[in-house]
């Protein structure tokens, strides 16, 4: 962290500048504990639009440029997956602190020495899973939390649109990250098992379509579908507990939380063993207020108040990790033809 | 066949009168060429019912009165999955034909021994998948025969809704007959395998929530996801080819049917493997205007027709013994915990 | 009202079965305390069909059959508007309470002699504005007698499709009652004056698409929206009030009815009275449980508890009355091109 | 007109940097042929806030720098309607080509000045009526031109949201430019007369709901909803013509534009002048593909080539006046509660 006029700010750099990284720099030009410095990518093209939109920050083709600036405190790495672990291990070994986009690394093994890098350098290790900081996902972890849902019974997500096909990684590593580190906030809990099925149907090696069960402890279960060969864009959640159940719908403009206060009750009697009276509930529903800061900007704040505080990060590390376990064991698993793999 | 004033009629009966009987007695009502002459169920207020709109149908709570009538040409099987087999054989050996609601039997075993008596006695089963005969799966299977939608990649169908739990099948046996057999009429393929997941949330052995993904030749697949515990009502179809695609949406009043110009192709060029180029293509969406003929209405005319000319029907025994032993791989699936199994 | 076996039960017969007789057949065989005796028609194949499904009905083509009856104390009249005033007349004359299909009558002055007739003879008039019977009306006036919107705003309804014309009416005429018989319901106040716009593009002399506004007292005021011949299905309805807000999508299978806890308020200041402050609220949404009871047997049930128990209807001749005058003005309006007519 | 290093630029500058300024900025930034040299605004936060995105951007709280610069070619006038005028007579006075936000000019007489103005000056005025330049305008007024809805019937435009409430218009001046100019430039044709009807709910002598029906020869009608006190926000027009109808619903995500091939036939024989037959006819609905480009990028790549080539523009200073004159008159017909205006 650095003292500037005006109190302390957190001096930032971006490596890797397509689609993702233009997003993560306008949220530190807005944000007022951050100030991006520099910017970096091997296209020059790209370097040339961040220049006509932030004519006063610095570009260059070389990353290593950044990792070597004193003047830097934090790297975000918005670059393809497979380039994630050397190019943070050598900004960790540099001193500073990354965030680094979903996944965190093309392999467990990779995040696990990254982890024990951070930890021997006493630095920061944030990975962007910005669903976390999305204001529906914020008040379905409250609703959880205060118990509103009763026992969790199911997670269902459905993450599916045309395109966009990745050179380098299956859909699963391309979009399931997403519906895994949602499951993995709002649950709370770590999954035993994992069952995946998919297909490739361009002949490229990589799965076009793809489901995800998996089991955790307490019959609970979670389902995950991700296409990018689907002609409808669908971002579905359902999650169902022994008191309520709520479906977000992310493509709803608004409205995109809605709580049910359905369900089923059990009512077994001693002599009634076979017979078991399944009476369903049926009642209002409602859609509480979900707060609309772009996710980005809330998650920037908190980093902000990470590194200042020292307090525990909602997707740290280890939550990235965990992460690029579970995708490694669908990997498995889908190359089975649905085999159970334990993670 | 009986030959009364005015031409050929077939004189049909229909074996419990619960939720769906009903709606038989009141299309076999509704057709010219049929006449229904007997009700029966073992609970006297469903029969009173039944008497209360039909004043003149006859009714009984033995079922053996119908089976026995010379009268009867065609009997009809409403009642519990595991009574299937036990009347249909009756009625066959009786010499009556029958149409058996989904699914066939409780086991493949079943169906295949109805299907050898009623070769025998040369008599037709038909199994009342009324889905086949729905306007949009016809306009569907129409798209698909006259290649608008080119080579087939997927198949992927959500049916899910709160309720109604079944006392004596799991939410497999009571809602994927649907899709199987819609399933298996579109793609005219048949399985290889099956992997199948799921849960039991209310300790009834039963469960009320799986996803079957299944395995046909040439990297097609399909994927069918039933509930009966999810707050949302959702009848989804999404079918992807190389040309178009389709999605079906059931609960839509009206445009339940609509055709994508959507797809990718695949620019291989010799020096390029590592990066080959997929190129995605978006076009016009159009909705097919679809028949609205309630689809019973146009099953037992198919039916009729079947009977009169001897041609073979849409959902005949073979159909219905298909879709038992996908159910049947399904189970066997679902309790190994995704094991694959052959089909 | 006579005294059958098993207690009193009220003899109604059906004049008209074209397309919303038979429903009123219907839900009469279904009442347990009435029992239709006798349907006539003009058109014999319309008798056919009723016969069909009924066979135990008596059915005529004369309708004096039915009002000479003694045995009858309820005529339900379906046949066209034009008709109305004759048939109603004459069965009051003849002793019986009368159903009248909307609107009750071709001008208010007819409604007002069947009026006179019904008191004199001390006979019931009921019009059939099958809607107020609706579980979503319902719903919504409980909110707004339970003070739960506040002071009401605005209602906005609209009413389109595509068809069907009628040759004897235009689409204020067809259309229109309907929502005049709920805003009258819902709002309870009385409108002041209307203004109607419209075109006839079939040069018919009928209009098919037709707008009109409402003046009521205190800046209330609503707008009706009808049209044959709109693409799109649509049945929405906003009321506005000073706390909540409500839209009804009757075309939606459920969450029919939406609270809105939205609003603003108004903060004036002595010193600020140009830049007063509009402050807009937003909050959450809830869907009540809306009661799916056909509105139909609702409405037939009150009309049997009004028969019984003299008790008011809240679709009486009044009512059918009221929404006559508004037609009417609305017509005189459309014709000069806008111009307010009071009521 | 500059010529700068690389060819001719326009230089262009903003004033006004509220709500809808800096989307201008951005589009000149981003646009190849224009150069934005300077903004101004009275409120130094929110050239604070211009300067941290473009910190190159020379800004000024006076606008009259801006008016007076000889390197500036074109004046955006953002600010209130109330202050159009002055500043864009200044504008013209100086020298300057205007583009001024909707609505041009408070009043017809302002509009009708500012064109005298210009045409002495040889300099242009464009009016920033944004969705002439929206994908989905320009694809209606193709399927219009081509002939492919036939005659036209009438236009329908809701445009209803909850808020902005604003200080120095109504809800007319506000949001019915949008639907004024789009209904101008799909249909072609030129107003006749106008009834309007709205109330004013919070005693500010500003309506914030109002109906406008808009009559044109031939038959064919307009009506627009503009609401600002809506729970839900719908943004939907509908157009129905002789051979097909259109639906275009601006909150669909993709689908904006759907195509129906519905409409009647009207048959009429000699003898059945009474009994004309009206035959609905229904077939598929189509979506056509909407280029999704910003209208806004797309408006001044046209305002570009308006200044470089002279060719007319689709939204000058003649639609502006157009516009004006139709607010001027639903202002008088909303006060005489509906009384027809003529325009």
């Amino acid at each position: 962290m650095h003292f500037d006029e005006g109190g302390a700010m957190i001096h930032v750099s971006v490596i890797g500048v397509g689609y993702w990284g233009p997003n993560l720099i306008r949220n530190f030009v807005a944000n007022d504990q951050t100030q991006i410095n520099v910017a970096s990518d091997l296209q020059e093209e790209r370097l040339d639009k961040i220049r006509k939109t932030y004519p006063s920050l610095r570009t260059t083709r070389d990353h290593r440029e950044i990792i070597n600036d004193p003047n830097i405190d934090l790297v975000t790495i918005c670059t393809p997956v497979s380039t994630h672990y050397e190019i943070a291990r050598a900004a960790l070994e540099a001193g500073k602190h990354v965030i680094i986009t979903k996944p965190m690394t093309a392999t467990s093994a990779e995040s696990e020495e990254l982890l024990n890098i951070a930890e021997r350098k006493n630095l920061r290790i944030f990975v962007d899973h910005t669903f976390i900081y999305h204001g529906a996902v914020r008040k379905i972890k409250d609703l959880i939390q205060n118990r509103e849902l009763g026992d969790l019974y199911y997670f269902d997500s459905v993450r599916i649109n045309l395109g966009l096909f990745q050179h380098d990684v299956n859909v699963i590593w391309d979009l399931a990250p997403h519906d895994i580190s949602i499951m993995h906030y709002l649950l709370g809990e770590y999954p035993e098992g994992i069952v995946a099925t998919g297909a490739d149907h361009w002949g490229s090696g990589l799965e076009n379509v793809a489901y995800l069960t998996i089991y955790f402890k307490n019959n609970l279960i979670a389902h995950i579908h991700v296409n990018w060969l689907s002609p409808v864009k669908i971002r579905q959640t359902l999650i169902a507990g022994s008191k309520k159940m709520v479906a977000w719908d992310d493509t709803e403009p608004s409205e995109k939380v809605r709580v049910y206060d359905k369900g089923f009750e059990v009512k077994k009697t001693p002599d009634q063993v076979y017979d078991m009276l399944i009476q369903y509930r049926t009642g209002d529903m409602y859609c509480p207020q979900i707060d609309s800061t772009e996710a980005l900007a809330t998650e920037i704040a908190h980093y902000v108040d990470c590194l200042e505080t020292g307090k525990k990060s909602h997707t740290d590390g280890e939550t990235g990790l965990m992460c690029v376990k579970v995708l490694e064991a669908a990997q498995k698993s889908i190359k089975a033809r649905g085999r159970e793999i334990t993670i």
